[in-house]
């Protein structure tokens, strides 16, 4: 495995599945390369509930400091709920990626083109496709959770999103849970054998 | 698969395997893709021989032909052999590209970068790398055919090659054929989702 991790950034619309296929990828990393997944953790100003713990769920910050990480680019991106932030915090996702994890970031295409900005080598840009537009309002209908104008709403949302994909660099079709976790892993495994990710072992053939 | 090939460009010191390994992806090119895998033919001024077919072993050409054809930039190097011309024709890997085949190319380090500015969208640059200098060297002389001094001046040329793994995009390190052909074989899928490779893809969502 190479030196350094690599920051895996995956995007794409809301009910493509991005949560339940990095949980795969993140598995078939463990299976490879134990200890190695990792994940972004976010940083918010609400307070932590009972069992949580500071660097786990989230990283707890208070007003002012998550005000200060703002100011200073510290956060990649952000957004207010019920009266409190929550951001991705771009410290903790370095240390890991010098420690050599594969960390995984599940944000929105802004969130993600920041990402690449802020560790332009380090950061694998990857949109998560439906298998179609048809398949993916039945996956948000499936849900259950929202009327029809809502499925209409968040499937013009999709397709403003997919629109954007040759923004990022890979497309990986999730018609199928493993196989799509499967396509992420060769593009991780790919990354790992770029030159510029394998100075150490080049040197090392003397 | 993507809508359009790949072109797959292997160099690395003599000896590193090269042939070998590129035999073994191209079998799991067409165990996954049938009629997919594809290899670069040479362009040459010699005559054919016996039972030799145009445009299967080489593209017979005469000297004329193939000096019009470096003068227009339709050759991405070549060399000269017992007062024959032996190069790579651009043209003829342009078209199987345009098939959507994954055309193997085994040159130089020139060769490949001359390839890669000719067709920057299409081609992949792979550096083949020895597992160390001291097997490199235990396998040119097991090869028996060389004297000393032949194998310490390979050798000394593969330490100048493998000083510019760092043109290359990729490095793939063949400890053992098996595992090299699957780095380079998730390497060829990887770089098929990349977006740009993928806009038929991306348009047939709907």
């Amino acid at each position: 495995m190479a030196e350094k991790g690599l920051i895996v950034s995956v995007s794409g619309p809301s009910g493509v599945g991005k949560g339940t296929v990095l949980k795969r990828v993140a598995e078939m990393i463990e299976e490879k390369w134990p200890g190695k997944a990792a994940y972004s953790i976010s940083a918010t100003t609400r307070s932590p509930r009972p069992g949580e713990t500071d660097g786990v769920e989230y990283h707890f910050r208070t007003k002012e400091e998550f005000e200060e990480m703002i100011e200073a680019g510290e956060i990649i991106e952000y957004d207010q709920y019920v009266g409190n932030y929550y951001g991705t915090p771009a410290a903790p996702i370095a240390a890991k990626v010098s420690e050599g994890k594969v960390v995984f970031c599940d944000i929105t295409i802004e969130g993600s083109l920041a990402l690449d900005r802020k560790f332009p080598d380090d950061v694998v840009t990857i949109m998560l496709l439906p298998p179609s537009y048809q398949e993916l309002e039945a996956r948000l209908k499936g849900r259950g959770t929202e009327d029809d104008a809502k499925v209409a709403a968040r499937l013009a949302k999709a397709r403003e999103e997919i629109a954007r994909a040759g923004e990022f660099e890979y497309a990986v079709q999730n018609n199928e849970v493993e196989q799509a976790a499967q396509d992420i892993m060769k593009i991780i495994e790919s990354e790992m054998l770029r030159t510029f990710r394998q100075k150490e072992t080049i040197k090392n053939l003397e």
